[in-house]
């Protein structure tokens, strides 16, 4: 018998199929004849199915929320309603071949793209505290920072999200640099790649990019303040000079600009000002950009929460 | 007797003196000998001077606050301080040569330069609508749009200061759209050169770009809803497309964003979003560079108005 | 076999009936044999019923929903509920009679009463250009004015609640000019005339003044901004003097108020003052009338979005 | 010698004269003679002047600020300074046949007039217990009804500013109530006559209207709560109805509207509503009143606090 | 037969049961068979039951909500869920021995206990106007403030919750007052124990220390105006001195610090800063103590409302 | 010639006198013979006066303000004014014996007395981390805490302020935990000892406790964020747990509540609650106390800017 991959939307009762899926949700439970078992909710691109896979033993595998698992089961219909009777289950490995961005919202570029990207940014930085400072941050990342979402559930909240958030604002803090020519480049840049760098540490992403919630950490301090903490920490390990230290700092408390936001000061350089806007332009170019294209022209978009409760609009005939 | 041109700090009690000087203030008064005179304060880039022009007759020339004057008369002193007895007083034509910059702060870049920088951007318009309101009302500013500043007293309140608050959007704008390559630059140029067209019937100025007051119709309506009209005006000469006509007023009207700073609807489409934080940028940038100019380094500046009552620090090492 | 008269609670399976209904919904669907059909919701006051007009075609008329229909057809029942299956169905004419306020809500004045209402305020006005713009506007109205109501939701959302709003309004001018009689009447009629008229082109309205949703020129600009240019326009076919323009626009540009209401500038002019208040004055009248008439002597009502929040007290004993 | 009655504005140094005058300031000072002696300032409409009460002893007159005084004495020259040196002075009394008018500002009706118009609506109320209510409260008030300004130095700061403002609303009320004729004018007359009546307690004001200070009770509690505290006690005294007595407190402790301005409650019956507007409307047409009559056409006046710091218009061209 | 005494999760279809239960719904419905029936809903700690006595007369006694009964029945079943059959009803006595905390939250010490605290500090006071206020009033309370909570769900909100709360407010006063030595502890404690006196008008609370809805009088005034109209009352009854009832009238007015939270006026005496401060800390530790307990350690709290929508952290190993 | 100590109120003019005084202002200047010299303002607390410390040399010593000085020299008289010419000058050193009390605002306990009370509580803390971590940036102190105030210009900005208000909260502290004793009293006495310790770093401080200005980290961080630092600085070096950490950083990062005052975190556990409210109290009973201080039984105070612009009242008759 052949067994076929199948995406969710495909699935017959009576068949058996084999997947690629997601772990949407896991949770062990006990059988009414005593016995325990996984209850997953599973899920592609073309929607969700729960799925059972009965009678385990304390070494079964472990499985996480938010990862890829390859599973073999078949379908069967409950109280008119598919369901799926696992038979076999694994994390997904490399040679798979999956390709996640048919799972799961993706950034634009690939991970290396945008991360050589920041590479080359950081080679401009001629300051040479600056570029210790960020080079140790960064290298304290590892490869979190390959996958990790900008947010939670706003903008850039996809795979990859912080690096494209963050290169898509190196290039236009280097072009309104020419504009604004009296800004230092080394104090943006630097600000532009650690401004968001604690997120990975305020929020728990899988691998996948999906953020399942905020660390006590995150919540008790916020990302902005430990950002402030890396700089201390990673200037005293470089062994900075202080008033470098001390406007990296500024730059990162301030990038939110209004209190109730996060940042008990507002930006008093010019380096902290830009950064502060090139933060707010790209979150909400994301969002508009993604508003209209949601919608039809001649329509209003529903309110985005995101856009101040706005809705947006798409022009009847092109321009 | 050698009569020499002279700046106010050089004055001195008993010479006589020619001098171009800006009229800051002109009062019609009556002597104690019952004759009428015109009691001046004439200043330069050195002070103020307060100056007498005795025994005037109803058919004397009128003189306007903020305009440019050629002066010949003497020093005088009363009362511990100098004083300055006009003998001759004319307004400054084009043959003293006089250069303005001399006198009042001015843009950096000269009119006419600013000017053709405005038509290069207007030529990449193709939308014809666009084009054609956007004419039809920049022909109706006249000689007006070469002196404006952009505001009364805050950023841009230069001679000229319309003209390059208006280029350098547009600068930031075509660099951004790089970027951003889902806006639409026919409209965003369109309501970049528009967004402040009204403000040269909002405020009046002299030629030299200072602003004495608002307009009765300033103060009514203001500058934004005066230049939603101008643009229902100017589409219906033109004979303009309706949608376009109403997504540029929805643009001027939107671009102050908060409602209390004008704007009763915040930005629906993209470019609305767009015009509104280059408009607001180029404010800020505008104030930061002047308050880090205006200080040494290691120092605080004042609280600065503009920048949301902040103080502004230059490092004290350069980076 | 007779076929009788029934509101929709009188409706039982199996019976043929005849009645007169709104359209609430209708949708063009294709049933399971491939054919084309009608699926609507009508209603009336008693109730609201799933229709169906079988097998058109794309000759057959179109309906449009909040229009007033005459209806001949079945009962049915299809899964514990009644259906009704049309045979014939057209819009309501004038010969049949139907009296609209059976329907729907509405003023408690005819229309054309509170019409002629409005004429006799404006034969007070003795100013010629006052008179000029505010006729060019009206004409300009035609017949939406005689149905249109006030609002989508708040106060005066019933058929003609623009007229019965504006009428009340005027008369309350009248009598509180005679205590402050320091007031412009013709200003202040002209004023109120024109406050909300272009709610007209804000909000679509069917006949029956129900409002399904804004235009999108209403969600751009609003109805303030667009009462202006009607002002703006309006002076300059009528040629009227520039400060009555003036004037009238800025009134209808302060009646909110609150710049987050819509108003980005406040009233400086007395008359635009008295405008605003009673504006707000017949809202709140409005919606307190009906909070009381809701509720039964000794109770408080639900809270009131439209009154601040606020509950309303109905007292136990009449006073 | 005779002595003649001059205004301030004709006071010459070396003659001796008669005059009445306001006492704006008095103190007890001792001279470098070591004499004690009473230190005034004299004002009336056309000036003030300093004035000196030599050698004073224990058993003089006291003086009060803010008195009406009839004055003998010789004008005297100090400093280049007109003084007066007091001879006689007196408290006036009736028989000096001042009136107060040519003194202060007072309301436009004698407060005979405007307190029969008070009990004129006090008749027309038809329920004994608000009458009863009202009438005890009238009569405790005494005299002081007939000077009280309605306030320290907004609006209605006036002699008779209380019962002016109290008249007006009543008769705006009487108005209103035919077109929104679902309000019961015994709750309403009642609420607008007892509204103010404790600012004669949280208020200390000459006889002249003129306030001083406020008292310590009315800082500490205010004239709304104390206000509430009246009724509590009056319908004790005349043993009212309870929801009577509880309306009438609820109307004036909303009468406010935001707490912000002294109210905990906001109107929840309509005539709550409706006293609050009453009481807003009037003190915002005084203002508005004041201020076109203090500018010429043409003119914008300066900010005015209690206009919400707003200018005002007078327009150029009568219309 | 025995029956036995049931709590609601022991309830099974057939059984005839005893058991004690609150009266948590109650209602008059007529059966098909036309004959009148009252409709409870019954609870306990273990959870509800709809329950049925039928075929009751006009002459059966009435019920309450919030109140306990003793109730004998037979345990039915009607579609898939179990319902009661009443058999007999009747109110607790004393007789019964039924421990209210069984049944309802209830504060952590006997109300006796509490009621003599508060006695206990009474006794405190020395100044016999601040005494005999406070005894006039507590006298004037009644039985209510041995059960009454104080609040309806926030804070406190539990059978004497209000003698709890005043009396840990007691405590505390007296412990900051041996640091902040220079604050009257008269005031003081007659503040707090006056302040939330008039709860007991404002909220309709039953025995069991549950709050059904707020009274009319608790709307239109509140309790903070009415505990003021209490203080006046009692002052007049026992003669007090003027400034001694102005200052607990304002002590009680001030304690909600915030207008938009009812205070019109904020502390303008040390001890009224203090019973502000005493209030609020009280709420908020008991708020924050219920929070920390119904969580785990290493575990965040769900965002609580009246800790201004924070969420509450238990750390996650013992400190 | 005797010379004798002398206050400046006790200065005549031709006087050869000895003093103790502050440096409120020096700077060098060069008189009209081109000599430099400095130009004092000295005080005490009797008032100031300018003096001269004439033909200085660049060896000369220099003087900082707010330093007590020693100085011999002679009272002059110059324009009506006298003048100070300087003899001799220098520092104070402790031989002199001079109290600094008498010179300006200290706390009412000394610095030794005060600093013993911390290392009480200090030594009532159990957890060895918190322990470390507060004594580690005690020591880091040194000196400086003997001498801070809490404040540039708020309360308890008097010379040991900081000792002052971190001792008045530790006793407070101790005493609620009493009441609310599920409060963990070592993160609450590790959390006030360190919850304004930055500030010796966010203020430039005199010995004399007297702040002339905020450092420039201090204006581009804040104390708050500064204090945190601190902590993640003295857990890495004392190796403490990292929750441990984490919660006195929560504790200082929350410890003014509102994020405008700096906190970008509220307090979410319930001894960073306490912290926040300890603090406040401390801040608003100071300003409390020293406002009735200041006044007459029966009087207001002026309006306090600590205090939300209050006025405070002190009652006219003792209770």
């Amino acid at each position: 018998m052949d067994i076929e991959f199948k995406t969710i939307s495909e699935f017959q009762a009576g068949k058996r199929v084999d997947g690629f899926f997601i772990v949407k949700k896991v949770e062990c439970k006990v059988s009414s004849n005593n016995k325990k078992y996984l209850d997953f909710t599973l899920g592609d691109k073309t929607g969700e199915i729960n799925s059972k896979l009965w009678n385990i033993t304390d070494e079964d595998e472990k499985f996480n929320i938010n990862t890829l698992v390859k599973v073999r089961g078949i379908v069967t219909e409950w109280q008119n309603a598919l369901q799926f009777k696992i038979e076999r289950i694994r994390e997904v490995i490399e040679e798979d071949g999956v390709d996640i961005a048919d799972f799961i919202p993706v950034a634009p570029f690939p991970a290396e793209v945008m991360y050589s990207e920041i590479m080359k940014y950081l080679s401009k930085i001629k300051n040479e505290d600056i570029k210790n400072i960020v080079e140790y941050i960064l290298d304290d990342c590892g490869e979190a920072l390959m996958y990790y979402p900008a947010a939670k559930s706003n903008h850039h909240a996809v795979r990859g999200g912080l690096l494209y958030h963050t290169t898509t604002m190196l290039k236009s803090a280097e072009k309104l640099c020419e504009i604004y020519d009296f800004l230092n480049t080394d104090l943006l840049y630097g600000g532009i790649i650690l401004h968001d760098v604690a997120k990975m540490e305020e929020m728990a992403s899988s691998e996948l990019g999906i953020v399942s919630e905020y660390t006590i950490e995150g919540q008790l301090l916020g990302h902005i303040v430990m950002g402030v903490k890396k700089v201390e920490m990673a200037a005293e390990k470089v062994g900075a000079d202080s008033e470098i230290k001390m406007l990296l700092e500024h730059m990162i408390l301030a990038h939110h600009y209004e209190p109730e936001y996060g940042s008990p000061k507002k930006p008093m350089i010019p380096e902290a000002e830009m950064l502060h806007r090139l933060d707010d332009l790209d979150a909400k170019m994301y969002d508009m950009r993604k508003a209209v294209q949601d919608i039809e022209p001649g329509q209003m978009s529903d309110r985005i929460w995101s856009l101040d409760k706005r809705t947006v609009y798409k022009p009847l005939k092109e321009i």
